[in-house]
């Protein structure tokens, strides 16, 4: 019989069964209070918008062209959509600079594979989304820890990067309400990024996921706005920004976009059509006509639902958590970070959390590239009405006010 | 500002435009007879029974799940309608041997991500499909010679392979009426390459894209089939076989198939969870809605129309041909694989051919790992009614005959 490790390429020993995923899989006991998904809620899909897009594209003279092929580049009149909401956030662009991808998460896969041979250098922050370092591992990086506020130096970097044998590609980080921590990098701190990005010479993703979910305080510009403000235009631009559907209108559809500079959007069109041709192509109609039929309808809707998920949360977290336990207070997104005390291991205390309080969420640990963080869970409070938050939260806090005792 | 060729990864340098696609983007004039194409005709595709599927979905208790992220593996019951579909052509599997991508070019692509380091070295037929070897590209491999029914020996391959740093990882084949050249390898050419990936201890990629459409002559089983009937099963197989529904029903969903030991899957879901991950949720359940619902029917009738298509393009071929020319005479696909008269050079030819007699078809280097075979052309029958094959042929054997009479 074949051995198959033998013959898989080395990259395939870093794909490896993703905690979360995993997880998940264990939470469909209906008894358990889940804080753990970071989905968005299904209850609030524009579901009668979609049934009216696709009963409309099936009826309509375009039937035969959206089951069809088409371009690698995505559908024309969702680019052009695009063009108009990125101008509305200081991004001024054409459609020669949007691409349209299965989703943000394809974006990251792409552009991994687009920048990284292996042993170069990808600047991450400690933590950043489980799911950039899953993609970006297929193309054998090493990581280095960015730190949007910090003061290292761009040699720093440098070296690193070149002691393990490759030079730094990019900083990838998610300026707005982060997966995990629901925190938010400043002006200046995108301005950091930017200037280290120039010094070090290589690209910025900037991952936009949850941008369009702020429920209070100001917006921040976009890092790709900021950049063209002060460069003069997106083609002289090293930003890449990615941007997703899938946390305001349905994850299901698998639709996202990237924008840059036209000679990285004509190479990841390149990749595209080597890779799978193109997105569905009803989907991506269907994605433009609900757009354009009520955008901003819908995620008003969402931010007012996840508004006040959020502030339920704080509030309980404020009532039942233990001295010595710390959190974020996001301005938006799905997200709070949670720092246990020292020396507390979230891995553990969620086995203990699911058969003791049977409550669940994610250890924080999955969110490092270099192993650390052990102390931190993160909560989501994207899925949970209000009341279970509060009941949810409770039980978490019992639980580690045990905990801390225990330790004492 | 930033020399983006500085910082892309090495793969990079192979991803290039495709002459397929950019030669599509000329032939929208509308006075043109294009046998370039090799993409389903829109006239046949199931709408009715997607619109049905779509409107089902969308008004039914399921519209939630459907809008919504979803497992890497792919939708359960598409993958148990599968498994019937399989057993039906020899290959007895459980839905662990079923994996969902996004077109069976995704298949492609993941399967070059999970074999293929540098300088490894992948077995394809000269002529091969041309987004196998774009889809491969991205992982930098070198290619050597697949030839079913030949005598090259295992030491050369791996001799060759050794020589330019790698080893051989796979053996690529589309066994049944093969993009470009519409041919069918035989039982004993099928026995051969499992034998020879056997010696090499390697995998085989089966990529069965047109198997469906046979017109005449008898079923050969496919390589998966004939290997479990060999080793008792399919977990003790090397075989990998590749589906896709956008020949039968839709390109446009975006939605194919893997069949293969229940180790390579586990592999590829990794790879697909951390790359987009997963298929688009509605698009799989409007597959299996309409698949289960008359897939045969279906293909029964695209069956029809092709080998209409197929029968007007042989009988035009014989009448309008000059001497020296031939061609393949499939029992299925879309394709027919004409071989000039040495010396004739298949792109010049097309350059001619759409400004004299406004007729075209895809020059046959691009097929050739090894930049051979410009004195081939693929032409395809799926997309023109058969009146237009006839006058499209006369036209194209005029100018053949034209450039023969010139040379002698």
């Amino acid at each position: 019989m074949l051995d198959w490790e033998n013959i898989f390429a080395t990259r395939s020993t870093r794909m490896r069964a993703s905690e979360i995923r995993e997880l998940l899989k264990l939470l469909e006991q209906p008894d358990i209070i889940s804080f753990a998904g970071g989905i968005p809620d299904p209850a609030l899909f524009p579901a009668e918008d979609f049934k009216t897009a696709y009963a409309d594209i099936m009826t309509g003279p375009q039937v035969g062209s959206a089951l069809q092929y088409s371009v690698s580049e995505g559908y024309l009149p969702l680019r052009e959509w695009l063009c108009g909401e990125m101008a509305k956030i200081g991004v001024a662009c054409g459609t020669e600079n949007i691409f349209i991808v299965s989703g943000s998460q394809q974006g990251l896969d792409y552009l991994g594979k687009l920048f990284l041979s292996p042993d170069d250098t990808a600047l991450v922050t400690w933590p950043t989304y489980l799911g950039a370092l899953q993609a970006f591992n297929a193309y054998e990086p090493n990581y280095d820890q960015l730190t949007p506020n910090g003061n290292r130096t761009p040699e720093s970097y440098r070296d690193n990067a070149a002691s393990k044998g490759g030079r730094v590609k990019f900083a990838y980080l998610s300026a707005d309400f982060a997966n995990p921590t629901g925190e938010t990098v400043d002006r200046a701190g995108r301005e950091k990024v930017l200037a280290l990005a120039e010094d070090l010479d290589i690209a910025v993703i900037e991952d936009a996921a949850y941008q369009s979910l702020r429920y209070d305080g100001e917006p921040v510009p976009p890092i790709l706005s900021l950049e063209i403000a002060e460069k003069g235009g997106i083609e002289n631009t090293r930003t890449i920004y990615c941007g997703s559907f899938s946390k305001t209108l349905a994850p299901g559809l698998r639709v996202g976009w990237i924008v840059a500079n036209s000679a990285v959007i004509r190479k990841l069109v390149l990749m595209k059509q080597a890779a799978d041709l193109h997105s569905s192509t009803i989907n991506q109609i269907a994605i433009a006509h609900v757009a354009t039929g009520g955008f901003d309808r819908q995620v008003a809707k969402i931010r007012a639902a996840y508004s006040a998920r959020r502030n339920a949360m704080l509030q309980a977290l404020d009532r039942y958590m233990p001295e010595g336990t710390n959190w974020t207070r996001p301005e938006g997104g799905m997200f709070i970070w949670i720092t246990l005390p020292e020396g507390t291991d979230g891995a553990e205390l969620l086995a203990k959390a699911i058969a003791t309080e049977k409550v669940a969420f994610v250890p924080g640990k999955a969110f490092y590239a270099d192993g650390s963080g052990a102390n931190h869970i993160r909560l989501s409070f994207s899925c949970a009405d209000e009341a279970t938050i509060d009941e949810g939260i409770k039980r978490l806090g019992r639980l580690i006010a045990g905990e801390v005792r225990a330790a004492a």
